[in-house]
């Protein structure tokens, strides 16, 4: 028989039971936030009718889709991000939705491009949305979501920076920055961080706006976010102030929140609040971004449904908590494994394997005959706490001995105290 | 702008909230039992190369698995099952596997077939492995994790039908099938149920098997495993003799466990104990299904890696769970709304908001001042428990209103009060 190479392609990755039990804690912490605030999850199809997932962004966008035709002739494509089937599923399930309608969804969406560091073909993307309502309390509760989730991964030194996308154009109308030129200039100003503000200014005259020092000075945010707002008081910050009152309202500190006015998210389809989340213990960027969306469905014959939402960036929160420590001590789910070592003490060892399950506890049963040593080896690999022995000597006299993996001691006890001792420990 | 039709393909589904929170609590529940058996979690790509697909089904599975060529000019295929997935991860990920290796997958598969009432495109599996061991031990576990799935789904009348390929292949030999036509006589049998025996008698005859009439009588189960064994006598039993024995160490009961010689099981790659679930509760046949099969990762390279393993029908459980009832009282996961009656009332309601949420009550606001109908219509609509009313004389009296949705019932309380009065209800 011809074998076949066991390889995955690139940019796509198998993950392994650690891996999973990882990824599973942290995904139960950020599903329990998204529940306390009212949030449904939701999950839409993957192989989609191309135009539902195309239509949305522009021709980098189509490059980058996973698209094909399938053996019957449809045109196929893959979800490039969880946004367009949101609004895909809006316009399709409208009738059966409670409007305003909050959802989160968390699945994998595809990008077709050369995988590199940190870039894969085949990621998760975690979204929370609210669609259907203007109303800026859904810009401060999305705030107050976000430090919560992080929160309660243990992720404390974080910054909300949040801006207006309407008073940056307000601001580059006032600079007599062209309309065209808009996005042009908000996507240098949004590079600010990563290659200085040099740089920036540099590449705004180049777009031959003039004092663009004056206009980064102005964009560039104070101490606190109310002398932000006074350096910026010429301009209408009502939508901002309203916001920060809100999320004072809702508790949100400012410790955590920061009123950005250089802030621009690159992306050209927001139109109110933008977010983006940085942490000190990350050196890798955004760990969660968003923002307001206008006419979210309208491609899709849905008018007048305004979106506020943002994605956390799942893959890059766990490579921060992996570096956090937050899993050194994560293990798999078994507690305990019964051994096997004769034909003779197959049932003995069923029994007592039957009761721990009996009793809830985690178990395994070693499948074999073996050695106590190979089986001490498994144990180990497993990261199982306790090894159950039970041999000729404690089936004589009823009793069982257990080996705690960690420190190696032994202890044997009366057989019937098994189940009541072992339940006694927590699960580490 | 060019509106898109917001259509799926036939054969996919979007899961609504409510259909989400059903789906996890099933979910749930069957996780919590693979955990309990040490079975790990593992997932892999959903784009994967078309070789490490294709290569085990033979022409059917081939036609039916939805595979295609990428823009890079790559030929991918997404996944058929989740058992060449786990041959390909296994021979993949080899030394960092315990062995043997137990694993749980939950994930979609796709089909190239014409979609009709029980058959997607689009669907979930969710299977349970062990991988590594040739052991009868491995059979008796997994018919009892399978009991213990549908125990905790509340499934009582259920019955797990075991048979052995080994034996029945012994059975047709003595009646003098030749080797060549044991599979299509093995599909006739399978067919039992389904066309009755008189038919599958004709079908037998027809390939030229003697004593069709007498081959049946001896396959068709007896009153008790103890009398169909006896029946059997003449042939080795020895496989399923000791299959039994350790389930009935493992306090599996014969309630559950019917030896059925007649067992047969259409797929051609299983080679020892076959099993197949079905419960009188649900009138479309199996609801759990598996074997062992030899040589699982020979295809990718890794030998004599013996397999056993059954996937639960998730889709056919979810629909046996709904007519069951078992649902009829799930809701969303909101407890309480805060309502919002006009611009001086929004700092309170957001205070009362933040404050329920501080107590990890599942809580939702609502966001635009709106008449109390209108909100009482969106908690409805949801499903939420309580709605909290504060109006202005609320807010002068510094007291609070609760109206509880289910009665219609309103309570008004003082203000502090609310959180611990809230908490002292269970989440229904």
């Amino acid at each position: 028989m011809k074998t076949i190479e066991p390889k995955i392609l690139k940019g796509t990755r198998d993950f392994l039971p650690l891996d999973m039990i990882k990824r599973n804690i942290a995904m139960d912490k950020i599903k329990s936030i998204f529940d306390r605030c009212g949030y449904n999850a939701i999950s839409t199809p993957i192989i989609c009718p191309a135009e539902t997932i195309l239509g949305k962004y522009g021709d980098e966008g189509e490059r980058l889709t996973y698209s094909f035709e399938d053996n019957g002739g449809r045109h196929i494509a893959l979800p490039y991000d969880l946004t367009v089937p949101l609004a895909r599923f809006v316009a399709s399930n409208w009738s059966e939705l409670p409007m305003p309608f909050k959802r989160y969804q968390i699945q994998r969406v595809w990008r077709a491009e050369k995988p590199q560091k940190g870039r894969l073909r085949e990621f998760y993307q975690c979204d929370i949305d609210i669609v259907g309502s203007k109303s800026l309390i859904c810009e401060a509760e999305i705030a107050r979501v976000i430090i919560e989730v992080f929160k309660s991964l243990d992720v404390k030194d974080f910054k909300i920076k949040v801006n207006s996308r309407r008073l940056i154009n307000a601001v580059l109308d006032m600079f007599n920055v062209p309309q065209k030129k808009h996005i042009d200039v908000i996507r240098s100003v949004d590079k600010l961080e990563k290659i200085g503000e040099q740089a920036v200014e540099k590449e705004i005259e180049a777009l031959e706006v003039k004092d663009a020092d004056k206009m980064l000075a102005l964009l560039k945010p104070a101490e606190s976010n109310k002398e932000t707002l006074e350096k910026l008081e010429q301009y209408d910050t009502e939508e901002i102030k309203t916001f920060l009152k809100y999320s004072n309202e809702l508790s949100v500190s400012e410790k955590y929140l920061q009123f950005d006015p250089s802030l621009a998210r690159g992306l050209d389809y927001y139109t109110g609040i933008i977010y983006e989340v940085v942490s000190k213990q990350a050196d890798f960027g955004t760990i969660c971004a968003g923002g307001r969306y206008d006419d979210l469905c309208s491609l899709f014959g849905a008018k007048d449904l305004s979106g506020v939402g943002v994605s956390f960036g799942f893959e890059r929160i766990m490579i921060l908590l992996e570096e956090m420590g937050i899993f050194k001590n994560t293990r798999l789910n078994s507690q305990v494994l019964v051994t096997l070592f004769d034909e003779n003490s197959t049932d003995d060892a069923l029994n007592i394997y039957s009761d721990l399950l009996d009793k809830g506890i985690n178990s395994e049963i070693y499948f074999e005959p073996a050695k106590l040593a190979k089986q001490l080896k498994y144990a180990d690999k497993k990261k199982i706490q306790f090894v159950v022995i039970s041999g000729s000597q404690e089936r004589e006299s009823n009793t069982i001995t257990i080996k705690t993996m960690e420190s190696g001691k032994q202890k044997t006890i009366p057989r019937k105290q098994l189940t009541s001792y072992l339940s006694g420990f927590e699960k580490k």
